[in-house]
């Protein structure tokens, strides 16, 4: 760091020596030790007797460090659970809401308009909903083994998949069962939608060839493990960020495209969408919150990545 | 650490201790140890030497860390800033061919759809282009002043400032003054628009105040500068982010308004409209990796938090 300029950024890594340097109980002057209890004098302590003795202090503060969790973290914690679950179900509850309130719930095949509107439920559903869980499940489940985080992680995510592919399928089929047919892949919200989709299919199989189907070798793959969890844990988040765009740029197609002239007179369901998009968004602001903020992180059984 | 579960992350802050245990120069074997060299033997050595030693080692190492920066980190620097500028440029390029080749340019109150044209550019200018390069700095300037570099930072979203203003008006204008006018603020993209442009004001008072201001009383407002430097990251990367959000569904209403029936029919103006919203969304993910790379970080004059 230049000593003329002014920081107010905190030098983490280069200061970590020194704060765990601090941290070591404090040695009583000289002249006060009670020499009694030392068999050779302080000068004399040997540098072997030193580092057990800093090794031992070492493990108990990081005992102490994993149990230590203050009242603000709590806080924390409970409001980042309870506002995402609320969230990510909202987020499904509004979707629901505005499909059967205002477009006539749902259909297969005979009816096309009404089978689209499995598309924005499902999507919503997989891409939002249960990824949304799981990925969190990592700040959620706090006092479970690391494999059962991993097995529900991959749970949700596999309870993902048919979601996805059935909402794919039923805006496909509503565009081509249309009078006159609908084309597919033309706008922006397609081309999001399709990149999300193939990360989505990569993360997932990468995933759980790596992290489960690799145990099997354990001690011979965790450096290659450990290497990939940050570009898992950053290609997951960024997903889950193309989910949201894809959503937001979803839902501008669908009220422009149903409420043609309406829209722009503040009608219900158009604020009912804008409030879907809104969740949407805040539901981004906070996942991406949760994986990054050290506190969660702190006490928690593992780590996820700092990089996106 | 559960002794049973299976790891591929890895314990950075657990283990950084014993990483710079691990640095420290090998110590001989104590029978190979030329014992002329060395006043008093090995095991005497005090610990206040030993100390003195390592902090000794510690400065070095510092030292070397700053200077040194391996073959891959500089390709990624380069990748990066290089990919970042191509991407912040040529969305505001792309986004004035699209305004210039298919909407008619700019016009100033007599004609209010040229008018229009004014809010994407502006936009993209102020929130994408400006912003991007202003939170880019901290990566593209590895070898000036802190100072300097805060001081690009303030000048380049003041420069912003300008552009979001003019580009709110332009748009206000050309709804207002259309035949018959066209209400506000009642689309998603609206909304998201109007709490980015909220969230861009508070960030840049409270960082003009906090940041430039309250250096006057340097030392007493060191504390709170140091906590707020994460905050005004995460703040910042959202507004990013909320920008990014807002332009994609702001063109996905433009292309559905200006090209009803062409835009399915895969038209050069669509697939412009489209591919700028891509590049906007490479450019998040881009903008995104090189703020929390730890790699780009780690030779950096200036940390930027590791909080979204």
């Amino acid at each position: 760091m230049e000593s003329n300029s002014v920081s107010p950024m905190p030098e983490q890594n280069s200061q970590a020596p020194m704060a765990e340097f601090d941290k070591t109980p404090p040695t009583p002057p000289e002249d006060t030790l009670p020499m009694e209890d030392l068999p050779p004098p302080p000068t004399t302590v040997t540098v072997q007797e030193e580092k057990e003795k800093e090794a031992q202090a070492e493990i108990h503060r990081h005992y102490e460090d994993e149990n230590e969790w203050s009242c603000g973290s709590w806080l924390e914690y409970t409001v980042v659970v309870v506002l995402a679950s609320v969230l990510l179900l909202g987020s499904l509850g509004l979707t629901l809401f505005w499909v059967f309130q205002y477009r006539g719930g749902f259909a297969w095949r005979e009816n096309p308009a009404k089978q689209f509107n499995l598309h924005p439920v499902l999507m919503v559903a997989g891409f939002i909903t249960f990824s949304g869980f799981s990925v969190l499940l990592y700040r959620i489940c706090r006092c479970c083994r690391r494999i059962y985080v991993k097995l529900l992680h991959t749970v949700f995510h596999a309870l993902a998949i048919p979601c996805v592919a059935i909402g794919f399928l039923a805006v496909l089929d509503s565009h081509n069962l249309a009078q006159p047919p609908i084309p597919n892949f033309y706008s922006l919200h397609s081309w999001i939608g399709l990149v999300t989709m193939g990360l989505f299919a990569i993360q997932f199989v990468v995933g759980f060839f790596s992290f489960l189907i690799l145990l099997c070798c354990e001690g011979a793959t965790a450096g290659f493990r450990s290497a990939l969890v940050p570009i898992h844990a950053s290609f997951g988040l960024t997903t889950f960020m193309l989910a949201i765009a894809a959503s937001v740029s979803g839902l501008t197609e669908k009220a422009l495209f149903s409420l043609p002239d309406t829209y722009s007179q503040w009608i219900e369901e158009g604020i009912v969408i804008n409030a879907l998009g809104v969740s949407l968004i805040a539901l981004g602001i906070l996942v991406s919150f949760a994986v990054r903020s050290p506190t969660l992180k702190a006490g928690s059984k593992v780590d996820v990545s700092d990089r996106i």
